[in-house]
């Protein structure tokens, strides 16, 4: 099959074998898969990518049985929603044809892989991929299969509002809107937040969360977003929620030494690199902080339950889409955030960086 | 009256003004005054100390008055017991002869000044201070002022403990057996916790928390904690409450990269310096960090009346007394985590720096 290789730091487009199911996994065609920051950060980060997966796999409690090895190829890709074509090693519940979805976790024998940081098994930057039929979820008939295909990254925002205990009615302050800043203030409304204060630099990113549910956003180079929760009422309530959703170097420091007493830090964003902090202030101002990754299957499940259902449209989020050719070129584009948000890959498209309809 | 001034960043004894009280205060004698690490870190970081206060007052919240200046005189001093010697500005409550505890804070008019860390008001470092009625406690009669004075620093381990949501049973790391980290170990065995693994490079302080209440206690130089923690049965239960009580850079780094998935990390270490993490470590595995900070004024009373009702036998961190003239010493003396643990201020006592008995 065609597939975008992670080979020696670059992408290039590459024939690879075709991927075998085992016992319990499905064959499908990629239909559309989402361009994660993540995988952004595999290219200008590997080491520390790879070297935190070597850690995490020599704890005591790991569960994942594979190293990633960037020096091997890898096709990276884990938002992905596809088509079944072969369900001949299933249990009979998928059948050709049905479109479905999956955390990107692939069950082969007692071994977990992490589809999309697997030297072994392909991740959606490919025509093809087997998928463990027992965790894949259909997708109803008549659901736009790229929507489909967001459900990934809205579950990450689920879970992280999930994990910060939010309560019915409390402010929330969103730190970068991105797509997980984006789906963080989506769940925000969904789970009953009170005031949600988004800041980001770019305008499109500001307008898009808006649309999805901030009801106050501000260009953080005019206006701090603590200054703008407290003109907006926030000083008199109790304190916001706060969700980290940029993950650069800094920016966890700038939040540690300017939130209000006593707040809580949802640390979303992925920083790839060491970063300091300046606990003292952290200290005297019992801030917590709180580092969250992924979702559960039950929160992916009900991501794609609300956006089957219409109560979570993903399509503004959806600023493009490009064939497997034109993903570097899309890499490229996503490294300064401008006016894309999320470039979906559609394998076989024959489509090239352009808006999304 | 004779008082141990920071003055241009050393320590000397000094003859100082009396305190004069003001309405609502006590002129009180002190007894006995704990050195802390934080009066330390005020020598050492001075900086850092108040860049922080700085930054602290100038929050909308700030409900503190006084910006702590360097440049002029300090006399520190903030875990004190003392004796009332001029009740006539108060309200009655209390008498001379009175023996009082208080947190060191000090309503004066409509401000607030912390005692220890103000220009305005002195610390325990002094033969007498002020202190604000409304929240001094009686020390029961019979209780030695000198096991009072730990009133604070065992407010902070139960503050700390309180704060981490310890469920009964659940186990606990303790991370560094100094005075704080100590009265962690304390605080959890009254709280209730299961088994209480503690860490720490000093004989003498692992001695303490054994007696303290540390099922476990390891030399981190021969068994790093979390393997300790697994050897004694940890793995099979419920993450640990992990309490980080050493407060030097990397500390926490070394933490973020080793602790159990699901781990609550409870930062009662007081770091001064930027300290950096890698938070791509501390997001895979969903990892909480809740910064922690002095008590609440039900915290230190409880505190008190579990010392007084003998619940709490802190008189083995007693390890040292000194005179004012003896503190500089002091100071020196514990620079370097050696076989002390507290050692008290006794203004009076005309001691030099000697075991405590």
């Amino acid at each position: 099959m065609r597939a975008v290789v992670l080979r020696e730091g670059g992408l290039e487009v590459a024939e690879v074998p075709d991927p075998v199911p085992g016992p319990g996994q499905l064959l499908v065609r990629t239909l559309a898969c989402g361009i994660c920051g993540s995988d952004l950060h595999a290219l200008d980060h590997g080491d520390q990518l790879e070297a935190m997966m070597r850690a995490s796999a020599e704890m005591p409690e790991s569960i994942v049985a594979e190293v990633l090895d960037l020096r091997r190829d890898v096709v990276m890709g884990h938002e992905f929603s596809a088509e079944v074509v072969d369900a001949s090693r299933g249990d009979g519940s998928r059948r050709e044809g049905d479109i479905v979805v999956s955390p990107p976790v692939l069950v082969a024998g007692t071994n977990l892989h992490m589809l999309g940081y697997s030297n072994s098994f392909p991740g959606g930057y490919g025509e093809l991929l087997v998928l463990s039929e027992v965790l894949t979820l259909p997708v109803p008939a008549g659901i736009d299969a790229r929507a489909a295909a967001l459900t990934e990254p809205m579950s990450v925002g689920l879970h992280a509002v999930r994990r910060s205990g939010l309560r019915p009615g409390q402010p929330a302050v969103v730190v970068g809107c991105g797509p997980i800043g984006l789906a963080v203030v989506a769940a925000l409304r969904s789970e009953g937040a009170g005031v949600v204060v988004a800041a980001d630099l770019s305008p499109a990113r500001r307008a898009l969360a808006g649309q999805m549910g901030a009801a106050v956003v501000v260009d953080p180079q005019e206006e701090p977003v603590f200054e703008a929760w407290r003109r907006v009422g926030g000083a008199g309530s109790e304190p916001p929620v706060v969700f980290e959703a940029v993950g650069v170097p800094g920016m966890l420091d700038h939040i540690v030494t300017t939130a209000p007493r006593d707040t809580h830090v949802v640390v979303a964003g992925v920083c790839m690199q060491p970063d300091a902090i300046q606990p003292l202030h952290a200290i005297v101002r019992e801030l917590r902080l709180s580092f969250v990754f992924g979702y559960d299957v039950a929160e992916f499940a009900e991501t794609l339950n609300r956006i089957a259902g219409g109560e979570l449209d993903v399509t503004p989020l959806i600023t493009g889409s490009v064939d497997l050719d034109g993903v570097a070129g899309a890499f490229t584009e996503l490294g300064t955030p401008g006016r894309h948000c999320k470039i979906l890959v559609e394998p076989g498209s024959g489509r090239g960086l352009a808006g999304a309809d």
